[in-house]
């Protein structure tokens, strides 16, 4: 099947000034900016954990596996270069699958243009799995790190938080554009993607920043979908818990000075919304902080 | 699971020069060395196609997913880096399995001087999934690739061929120092590593060069695990047979001027056994001569 599928995608694939030799060679070539350093990360997404594939579209599947790397890139404010893709398919309709898959990332690879640098796909009996690994490369500011956050520091998030299992955690846009820009403009000292969860995440931020953060309840960003699935499942848990818990949002946690967050917001730096949510602590450990007080605030989100 | 992991495996990962930012951010960060391009692959290995996990020592398995990347990295004659290791995990004993197929593969890694880069751990209801993405960088001589082989050249291959399944499949060396070494001093044209069979392998660098190739029967390096698995099986197979289309060798072809392969040969330089095996013709197609003549060589190995 490999065979037949590789000519298939070699037909498909554009042609990528990064991409000196792409699939069918025994390795893919890709040229990085001089000087710049090679970003790698990678994702395994697989049935029943990742997506349900008797119920998503695969090809939005296929599009999450490589939007999540992409936000893996944007959190470090790298730029995508090239990415290679391994599928471990059903035996029945592994071809169709396979295409179907590719069908639904190539716009996006080709939308942050990023080569397809190649792949391995093989048939088993045993339900999808998708690998994505991601390369990039970093800019003239270099990486943006989970550890620079400082006391005194901002947390500033993009866009909204919760309810992402109604749909956005297939269809969200990883946040490249705004990363490299951020980045590029104005003085970050840490960054990172939300994936687990805003309050998980932004724990592990913290703990690698050797820091605690406050969060203002008021002003976290909850998503029209966290209002939805917070109305729909009456499980007890208000948009608000969703938006701290639920992952898969794939914004950005930013810690910055006061001065550019508050520049950064008058420029209009970016079309996403961008809200001060808090402010990077001295002392260790998450608070949460509302009308009824400071009191700490739990991580939650998901455990791998 | 995945956080009493990563702190498992920070605390056995060696410091490695060329990694600057490791296992727990949200990207590995690698230097390559100026002017190097990226080269980069992967592979993955399932349960019951590329090792059945209830004969086999997880550690051999995690050795294997490393080794076969590594040995793409050597087809292209491409200095290792660093990998980054995406684990889908069986629900039960699922930790214990991801630190066994680590500690199988992580001496194979510091042989060869690779960083581990980063990874992905999950576990789900599926079988054993892992997927391995190893990243080298060419070397002043550029990759080696599929499409050179002119019709003149001899073909030489590395090693033996045959039988892998008996034992080499999981503990074979990837011919990284050959292909870099051979590559540095000699005047290389084309070259593979045989992963899926000698003459299916061979028939795609034939196709990628557009020329053909002839095969002395005689001269190919029947492994002796040829001949014991042609003894065990009793179906049919010759150990020949078994050179010719067992796959799982991991050897290198390589097309390469006559006076350059006899120099080679002639320098002993390497302690791997080279052998001239036949030569690249301008005929389309493979060709087997042996005392009977010369007849078409029907490609034989694995097919994905």
């Amino acid at each position: 099947m490999e065979s037949d599928f590789i000519a298939w995608l070699r037909g498909r694939l554009p042609s990528h000034a990064r991409l000196r030799l792409g699939p069918g060679d025994d390795a893919g070539l890709l040229r990085l900016a001089d000087r710049a350093e090679c970003v790698v990360t990678t994702d395994l997404l697989t049935d029943q954990v990742d997506f349900d594939l008797a119920a998503a579209d695969p090809r939005r599947v296929g599009r999450k596996a490589l939007a999540v790397n992409l936000s893996d890139l944007a959190a470090m404010a790298a730029r995508p270069v090239g990415v290679v893709i391994s599928l471990a398919l059903p035996r029945v309709g592994g071809l169709q699958l396979a295409k179907s898959i590719y069908e639904g990332l190539l716009p996006l690879a080709e939308e942050f243009d990023t080569a397809i640098a190649g792949g391995d796909t093989n048939t088993w009996d045993g339900p999808l799995a998708i690998s994505v690994t991601a390369i990039g490369e970093t800019t003239a500011r270099g990486p943006l790190q989970r550890n620079g956050a400082r006391p005194g520091d901002v947390l500033l998030v993009t866009g909204e938080f919760g309810g992402s299992i109604l749909g956005k955690h297939f269809d969200f846009t990883p946040r490249v554009r705004e990363a490299l820009l951020l980045h590029e403009r104005y003085e970050l000292h840490a960054g990172m993607d939300v994936s687990d969860g805003l309050s998980l995440d932004l724990g592990r931020l913290c703990d690698e920043s050797c820091c605690g953060a406050e969060v203002n309840l008021n002003a976290v960003p909850i998503g029209l979908a966290a209002r939805r699935l917070s109305d729909e499942r009456c499980d007890g848990q208000s948009p608000l818990d969703h938006a701290l818990g639920d992952g898969e949002d794939f914004e950005l946690i930013l810690a910055l000075p006061r001065t550019e967050a508050m520049r950064m917001i008058a420029e209009h730096a970016v079309a996403v919304p961008l809200t001060i949510i808090g402010r990077f602590t001295e002392q260790a450990g998450l608070w949460q902080i509302d009308a009824s007080g400071r009191r700490p605030l739990p991580r939650r989100g998901y455990q791998h």
